[in-house]
């Protein structure tokens, strides 16, 4: 049950956009840039830092949804997102993105923890400036989104249909979207 | 030296959101409505909530940031934020601010270490809904700020009065002005 009194059913982080509509703007906002915006990641590898960092974070709403997220645009489908949760070191990634995974992991555990052999690192496998920038900053919302989410025990739904369903909904119409969805459910 | 090439001598986090301003506005736009919104808690006493936390972290840009910026609106100035600091328990504050900043602390560590006994606490001491909203997403927002600082090794000044200049702007034109700043002085 929810910390607070959330006014509605709604599960993980979508109860709390609807409880405080003055922070969901903003942080949706801030999901479509990082998630979905212009860059040279992939909105797969994008959703699998994301995944990763929850996954770590022990935050199983988050995870279950941008494991979702991420297998819905990754060609290698949900397969990748399990064997980078199993073992970063075995799972069949590109060089550069071990290297991206291992600074949001870094990322997790604390800013600091990131070290200048991680940054030569994913640099050496051809990571860019703005990649490191934007690797460092999803990992960063996610240690954000995975407390917002867990620090308010906000309902986790179990079926893994619910997540496929939103997966749709995002990979379709993007973040912005889903957030302006409850309000057209109530009307 | 920052781990990316920034492109200027800005501190901390305004090098960044020069950097990258697709992300730095939704950054502030959450700051702002977070710090400095509609609140039942006064600026200053979220500002202590960013600068307990961000201590919490071992950022000293956010910390040294925010810290002026709730001595600048604290009765009590900075005499209460090196008292918060350095020992909760005995510090000189309300049930009701003690009740939070431990529930900031819970968040610190993880989601789910904010338990029902945290909450209730918090309630018995006379905390609203929004009220443990906000300071649940205000800690989880600055687990987020003081990675994306520390994790990109970005340049913390040591000298107080920098803050202090930053404090008297913020405090005046809030957060989003000072995101327009730089723009303007650079002309």
């Amino acid at each position: 049950m929810p910390h607070i009194a959330l006014g509605s059913d709604d599960p993980g982080i979508t109860g709390l956009f609807r409880f405080r509509p003055e922070t969901a703007g903003p942080l949706n906002a801030l999901a479509e840039v990082l998630l979905r915006g212009e860059s040279t990641l992939t909105r797969g590898e994008r959703e699998l830092i994301a995944a990763y960092v929850s996954s770590l974070n022990s935050c199983r709403f988050c995870f279950s949804s941008h494991a979702a997220f991420a297998a819905a645009q990754l060609p290698e489908g949900m397969a990748m997102v399990d064997q980078v949760r199993a073992d970063l070191d075995t799972a069949p990634i590109s060089v550069k993105m071990k290297a991206l995974l291992d600074i949001a992991a870094a990322v997790q555990q604390g800013g600091l923890a990131v070290s200048d052999q991680h940054v030569a690192a994913a640099r050496a496998a051809g990571a860019t400036d703005v990649e490191l920038h934007d690797t460092v900053l999803i990992a960063a919302a996610f240690c954000m989104y995975n407390r917002y989410v867990d620090g308010l025990a906000t309902i986790t739904p179990d079926d893994p249909a619910v997540y496929a369903v939103v997966a749709e909904r995002i990979v379709t119409h993007g973040y912005t979207a889903t957030l302006a969805q409850p309000e057209v459910e109530s009307r």
